[in-house]
């Protein structure tokens, strides 16, 4: 079953990683923006997404594997300013904005996730919400509060990493959820629980490889595993199609 | 028996494949400044060059190999403007000024390459410095021709990539040679002709191996088949020695 990884880091995978994975079934990613130091300049940021957009699409076609791309400021990697940043981000041919979010909630993270937010919403752009590892349940009640205050559309957002204890608020309050399959993530069998409780509608899988050490092939192996258990179409659609629709490709 | 890959670009690889390369016996690499597409300014190369040294040299020290920087402006990747670039490579801690030289010898190409040649001089600092697959032969004098005018002391230049037909000038000159051993560039036995034809002085060796599809392996193979062929402390020096003594390690 073909597979669509929503939330890849590609710059940090090797041509022969991309091929591989793209062989095991892994047609279709997006590599999301994030610079592994902290930026001295915002020009960095728009330098990025070009190589994104350009380099990063071109080496996944080599391999057979559509990349489409998300852009954004990750709350690890603002620049000391980041109006220019947003200016370009308006134009520039992205399929998400992403990822984005909190990581430790500060003044400075808040405004800047929520400047990105408005400029979402008026230009109608899907995004991909980052959750942190420390402080998951907390920091996402805040990312609620922020994304309730601006009235943000629950059309526009999954919110990234959630966990099992994240997972239902994550739902009830309609957003897509962003199901990630990595070490010190969920576990294969934490998707099968989730998606036994919750069904298969408002879920997309990805795996969030990238610079560090990781399993690149995440998402295929949690596919086979829930093809073992479930109805091959419902299967497709975390797999693919869900994916597919909330990015309008 | 211990590699020294003098020049690869470790953005390209993954941290598996860094790991995989250390265990296969190499354990110190250079990696050089590359942007894969040309940026718009001149601050993106600034900061590459801040991830190269602190985010590739942690990723290197987590697999076994150790990572030491050159920066510098690649002919294929010039900005618009480049003063505040110079003006940072004199004070940063890197280990070399590369990959620098000349692609298609415009008179863009020829200024930067000056200009970072005078920098070096006045630094002290080693060169990694490179010769385009077109027009090698051609683009290598000019290169010498740039060397010479400015009085670049020999001491301070690998010229990088040379073929069967540039080795023999590049010699006679006084520079050290970087035999690049990967498909389009050398092949393992062009290397044993050449210190067959030429001892083991006056190279080193790398794999250039990056963002393209490349042999990752390719100085340890190439160091494999010297061993069966000459005396083990003389592939020590192509293998380890010269490039050590050269950049000062």
């Amino acid at each position: 079953m073909k597979c669509f990884d929503t939330h890849i880091h590609s710059e940090g995978r090797s041509v022969e990683d991309l091929t591989a994975m793209a062989n095991e079934g892994i047609k279709a990613a997006i590599t999301c923006a994030f610079y592994p130091i902290k930026p001295m300049f915002q020009e960095t940021l728009i330098d990025l997404f070009r190589k994104l957009i350009d380099f990063e699409k071109y080496r996944g076609k080599k391999t057979g594997m559509e990349i489409h791309t998300a852009i954004g400021i990750h709350p690890r990697c603002i620049p000391p300013t980041y109006t220019k940043v947003l200016e370009m981000m308006e134009g520039m041919d992205s399929t998400a904005f992403g990822e984005i979010g909190l990581e430790d909630a500060t003044q400075e993270e808040i405004e800047v996730f929520e400047s990105q937010l408005k400029l979402a919403i008026r230009v109608d752009k899907p995004c991909i919400i980052h959750t942190p590892r420390n402080n998951k349940k907390e920091v996402t009640k805040k990312t609620f509060g922020i994304l309730e205050k601006i009235g943000f559309p629950e059309t526009l957002a999954v919110i990234d990493h959630v966990s099992l204890e994240t997972v239902e608020t994550v739902l009830k309050a309609n957003y897509i959820a962003g199901l990630t399959v990595q070490p010190g993530k969920l576990r294969e069998e934490e998707v099968v629980t989730i998606v036994e409780e919750h069904g298969f509608e408002n879920f997309i899988l990805n795996s969030d490889t990238g610079f560090s050490p990781s399993d690149m092939f995440a998402v295929v192996k949690t596919v086979n595993v829930l093809i073992e258990k479930f109805d091959k179409k419902d299967v497709k659609r975390v797999a693919w199609e869900n994916g597919m629709r909330f990015f309008r490709i």
